[in-house]
């Protein structure tokens, strides 16, 4: 039995020449970046959030770490800079928002505060998208509920295929993500933010970026054979977590964030990497949930801290050193890296460094706050 | 890479001196047990329904195995038979169902009705279930709003603990399950019905039953080692699927199904074997989504149909004979079990027919129909 969680394995380490950088720098960069690629001020600052946001949250691989292909995507003219975003609202509840391709995380981040909005009139309300583009870390999303007493369910059907239906060999799946946040009183929300792989495609370039080797496990060929260099990942497949049950996870879930909105699933997604010549129609969802409309607020996060307490101060097994609830390191990390900083990889500064040159920015290292 | 999923593996042999029960008889018998236990005749029969579905659909630890166990609770006073199901309307898309201590089938087959009514108002609704019990197979709810054109999702928070909390070794959570079911055209609807952890208690409790060692990777003691006698599971915990992410799945479904119904979670779960003193105050939830508020249904069904076939005509690995999309066994076997019967082990026979000694009933190998 494994006694650590990859997520709290890719705690940065920075190597030698890593370093961290102040949260407001790179919110300040990350603004830049996407107001030089034509992004109105308004919505570079959404975007640039909703990026740092995975960095301070813990979700390293959705950072920061995807600035430089979001700005290619932007320059290239695959994500539209300026869309015109649009709500079709099929319900008192229910909604699609019609991203005009651009950036997942404006999309989104949009979504979330429709869904939030339209709960508070009904109790519940599912917004899915359509015409959106990958939009980061799950967390992100389904963390907005949270600060108006509500519940937040966030899927996605990834804007790349990197798993295979169970016993097959094509990727035509992808590792669809899943995150729920439900409020606390004193004690960190309880956020899970996973992709339904074992490992995310995140992760992966993670390690490839790092030059680290895959564990079994992870990755497999048509063969299904494990895959442990890195960076041949995309031609194998991405295992489910608890083989079939993950598998028709992530389906599910693709269904309902893809198929449901009329955005891309199985074949019709294209690939992100290699196919630059029709929009990615990435497809998401979130659902906020009243808790007011079940049960006084007050009452329920005192019940949620009085459960997770239990749980914390529960018998250990051998070899763990304590029991954390999910949201609890998330929090412990934004409030550390809000204080002191992200750590970032040398490999990133330097990817961060010739991004600087590319859009005339000043670079980080220059920049103190 | 293991070939075959537990599902699949659970598929009844009955040993030589099992057989098969045609499925009005036992349709019948199930419906007549539950009306001697003191159940209205019409609530008698949608609870003997949400068993039998069990058994037809292939949940083969949820359906007449645990008839026996129904009855004793209801004989014994711990569950009531004639409970008067009270709704809490919280908004025009929630609602709680207070169960009135109920059979937890009754319950959550109303639940089901009164999300699809509400989600035709309103697009989405969200209905949970508190003063509930244990429910059986949680693919028979999610399946209801199929019915009518809707995706149902259900969650449960086990009447009974039998995981712990990613590093712990006490028994604080519940192999939480979750159930989707989305329609299709001519397809078989994609329903996927898993418990959070690698095995479900049912399958554990079947393998004791017929005194199959567990596989390592299901149980472990408190130490971390391996339990493979299934007699002994309950002194150990389950392990969840994905390491912390099934943990922290099972852990987020029981929030939503238990504490924010105000149903029981955590240290306040009885245990349903041991303690009789007071009701389970079990919460589950569904949810109804209405898709033709995102695009016309034939439209979507259609889709669904097209992707469930290149799913299954995709490249398979080595020694799979077969992509199986979730729902198309399910529907197989239901097809095959209506029209030839559901086949019981010999022990199961054995249990069912002390049952109609212990009722006064007609027993099963004396019905044909």
């Amino acid at each position: 039995m494994a006694k650590t969680s990859p997520e709290l394995a890719r705690e940065p380490t920075g190597g030698e020449n890593g370093r961290r950088v102040p949260a407001t720098a790179l919110l300040g960069f990350a603004t830049e970046a996407f107001r030089a690629c034509g992004l109105p001020p308004a919505d570079a600052a959404i975007v640039a959030g909703a990026v740092v946001e995975a960095d301070l949250a813990g979700s390293d691989a959705h950072g920061v770490f995807r600035l430089t292909q979001y700005v290619r995507s932007l320059r290239e003219g695959r994500v539209n800079a300026r869309p015109n975003l649009k709500v079709i609202k099929g319900g008192p509840s229910t909604a699609i928002v019609d991203g005009d391709n651009g950036m997942g995380h404006l999309v989104m981040s949009f979504a979330a505060d429709t869904a939030v909005e339209m709960a508070r009139e009904t109790g519940v309300a599912w917004v899915g998208s359509r015409r959106s583009n990958h939009a980061g870390a799950a967390g992100v999303y389904a963390a907005i509920p949270v600060a108006h007493g509500m519940i937040g369910i966030y899927g996605a059907a990834s804007s790349a295929n990197h798993m295979a239906p169970w016993g097959g060999a094509e990727p035509l799946i992808g590792t669809n993500p899943i995150a729920f946040a439900i409020p606390a009183g004193a004690e960190a929300p309880v956020v899970l933010d996973i992709a339904t792989s074992v490992a995310s495609f995140g992760t992966i370039r993670d390690h490839a970026l790092q030059g680290k080797p895959l564990p079994p496990g992870w990755v497999i060929d048509r063969a299904g054979e494990p895959i442990a260099d890195a960076r041949r990942a995309s031609e194998g497949t991405l295992l489910p977590i608890g083989g079939y049950k993950g598998s028709g996870l992530a389906l599910v879930i693709g269904l309902l964030a893809g198929v449901v909105n009329g955005a891309a699933f199985g074949r019709d997604v294209r690939d992100f990497g290699t196919d630059s010549t029709r929009e990615a129609n990435t497809g998401q969802f979130v659902i906020a949930l009243d808790v007011a409309r079940f049960l006084p607020l007050a009452t329920f996060t005192a019940d949620v801290d009085r459960h997770v307490r239990d749980l914390r101060a529960s018998a250990r097994l051998p070899g763990f050193d304590a029991i954390r609830i999910p949201g609890e390191e998330r929090r412990r990390r934004k409030q550390d890296r809000t204080a002191n900083g992200v750590e970032l990889t040398a490999a990133l500064l330097k990817q961060l460094d010739a991004l600087a040159v590319t859009l005339n920015l000043q670079p980080l290292r220059e920049r103190t706050s």
